[in-house]
């Protein structure tokens, strides 16, 4: 082996915005980036909201040149819509879905139906085991009243979670995607400070694209200028996060992003903008020793602000599953005094009709529906209260673990 | 260190048949448990099916002394039902929802309820990382016609996947739990054969118990004896799986099972018997090299009849995909047709009205339910489709990787 070598890794990421019927010029923003990425020849492309599997296909047809080897992984009724492609073998994959994501009945915030995941694909470059982690967290639809954010630091604590556990073999461990959080954000902060990655925005020796590195912004026409009112900059909520363990170094040698409208076009490639980096991976001289206690007051205030979030959806959970559970009761009760009254009319016990028939069977109906959806409603209420509860836990456990003993990433 | 150190460890696994109102002297069971545990002083006990958070603290309080470490799963609606105590402190747990598991509809098997999981539980045992894992797979109603068996092999997939992943850093690995498939089956010998685990029955220097190590028997007065008539001893369905890395070695010493009735009462602890094995584990003196080549067409031939049986399954769900798809519409067909026939009628078009009314309301009320019944039931579907089609393509990667390069475990 040549002393010394150093690899250098061209990351791609890109939240294509690609829903069928829904997201506009998608076929044609799918033939541009699937014709920037054979320009470019990255070395792993990571996309989200691909879900349709034709625009997969025709995806890794174009790219079958420079990115031969790729994955697509299923979830939920529409799939999870994460994707990678790779210049190198794929040795594995595991998909992980997040046991909370949002609620089924808030069918505008589609998010539940899309099984929302982490995919973890494993390559081997030159001697070197890469974790590829690609996700896309819940979304927030409204900063100031945001239902959701109980259910976006499960997530990101999952994710957290799962990183730890399947990247011990890893020597890089890298994860892409849409995370839904800006920078400082508790998930965000949790993720980084329980797991140890870097974030390439801010590790970036040579940085290029829009202001603060935002990858939402009001510049890009697709997006919903309503949403950025407050930041007139835009956001950044896709990330390209990495770290190696002891024997070797990463760094971000540079980081780009899109910046709106193709050049030479009309049309930018998503309503997200790409986030690409070039990282230099490095054996190193000699294996230095962890030095993660310094940070460790933080991570506990993390995992504490963490956990309150979580109490706080709990709570919010307990309330909406005791609610749903009134209404189910309320719904068969007046059933049954329906059903008594139908009965008491059938037998002959009041000889004529109180009611109209139709109006009662409309009652009985609507009864019905009733009873149907606050039984589904409690039922899913009861798993959120359950997740919470089982998050809650494990925070609490790794609090007392770091408080015993430090930390091992 | 000690020169050549041994460690022993003793652990029970019991499947504890603890549904609330439905399982028989529950409450008298479980303190029966707890009781035997105290007495026997295991360092690991995996439960399953203790679905009460209640029978789950009553246990915990009495174990307090002997295993004063434990976790209790949360998932699904009712919960995972797994549960770990241990000697020794828990640093970390993971828990991974299998992504199918029986069908919400049979409610008669309610197993689609129960949030079907493998739970994770690592502890540091004398400098030995040992990565402990407890699950519960979907029940095998019918032998002869076991519709749950493409979902029951996915399942299986997925543990062994996920021991993969996460047991990278593992010296020891251990698995407990009632699997629901019998010795020969092709699930068990897919999870092993992928995993590199050892079945402590058939490894074990010592044995007493039931014949043939069945844990569930005719003679226990909780088994359902109609579902053992073709198994005169009995069948074995819950095991003690384990292996070590290369530095070390894990031997089971001594596996025994209960018997059916506590000795001295009148009923056993479960309607299946106990575990327990006595594992040594030692550090080896060599690293010997991983021999799993010569196993190689074995596991090629054990993955081609998983990814079979899988396939198999894809077309029955997309069969059913399409059944509930055509229900659906020709029940909103009907509700088209009888809303405009009622405005026909609002309009004065048809003067008189040629059906009762509370016919016509009845019929309404029926299409409306079919309708929400059949599209549950396709949505329902679809996401089988997915996870099937998933991995069956998961299974084809794995035996395209198994034929280029070898197996590293």
């Amino acid at each position: 082996m040549e002393k010394d070598p150093m690899l250098r890794l061209r990351v791609f990421d890109l939240n294509c915005w690609a829903i069928c019927y829904l997201s506009k010029r998608r076929q044609e923003r799918i033939s541009l980036i699937g014709d920037q990425l054979c320009r470019e020849g990255f070395d792993l492309v990571l996309l989200q909201e691909i879900w349709s599997e034709r625009d997969y296909s025709n995806l890794k047809a174009k790219l079958g040149g420079c990115c031969p080897f790729s994955h697509y992984f299923r979830s939920g009724v529409i799939g999870s819509g994460l994707c990678v492609f790779s210049k190198f073998p794929i040795l594995d994959t595991l998909l992980y879905q997040y046991s909370l994501n949002g609620y089924p009945y808030m069918l505008q915030h589609g998010d539940w139906f899309c099984g929302k995941s982490v995919g973890l694909v494993i390559v081997r470059i030159a001697e070197i085991t890469v974790n590829i982690y690609v996700t896309h967290l819940h979304a927030e639809y409204s900063r100031e009243k945001d239902a959701y954010l109980p259910h976006r630091v499960v997530q990101a604590w999952e994710l957290a979670q799962f990183i730890r556990h399947t990247a011990k073999a890893a020597d890089v461990v890298l994860l892409g995607g849409d995370l839904n959080m800006h920078p400082g954000d508790v998930g965000i902060r949790l993720l980084r400070s329980w797991t140890g990655l870097r974030d390439a925005f801010t590790e970036a020796q040579r940085f290029e694209g829009c202001e603060d590195g935002c990858t939402l912004i009001p510049s890009n026409c697709f997006t919903v200028k309503s949403e950025l009112q407050s930041f007139p900059l835009g956001i950044r909520i896709d990330y390209i996060l990495y770290k190696a363990v002891s024997s070797f170094t990463v760094e971000c040698e540079e980081l780009r992003t899109t910046t709106g409208t193709v050049p030479g076009l009309d049309i930018p490639y998503s309503d997200h903008e790409a986030v690409m980096a070039v990282l230099c991976i490095q054996r190193r001289q000699q294996t230095a020793s962890v030095t993660i206690d310094a940070a460790m007051p933080a991570l506990l205030e993390v995992l504490s602000e963490a956990r309150t979030e979580v109490c706080m959806g709990l709570l919010a959970a307990r309330q909406q599953r005791y609610s749903s559970g009134r209404m189910a009761v309320l719904a068969m009760l007046l059933l049954l005094l329906q059903a008594v009254g139908v009965l008491g009319m059938l037998g002959g016990v009041a000889a004529a009709q109180p009611f109209p028939a139709l109006s009662v069977s409309l009652l009985a109906f609507f009864a019905l529906a009733i009873l149907l959806f606050a039984a589904g409603l409690h039922l899913f209420h009861s798993i959120e209260v359950k997740m919470l509860q089982g998050t809650e836990e494990q925070m609490e456990m790794a609090m007392r673990g770091l408080q015993e003993q430090p930390l091992h990433h």
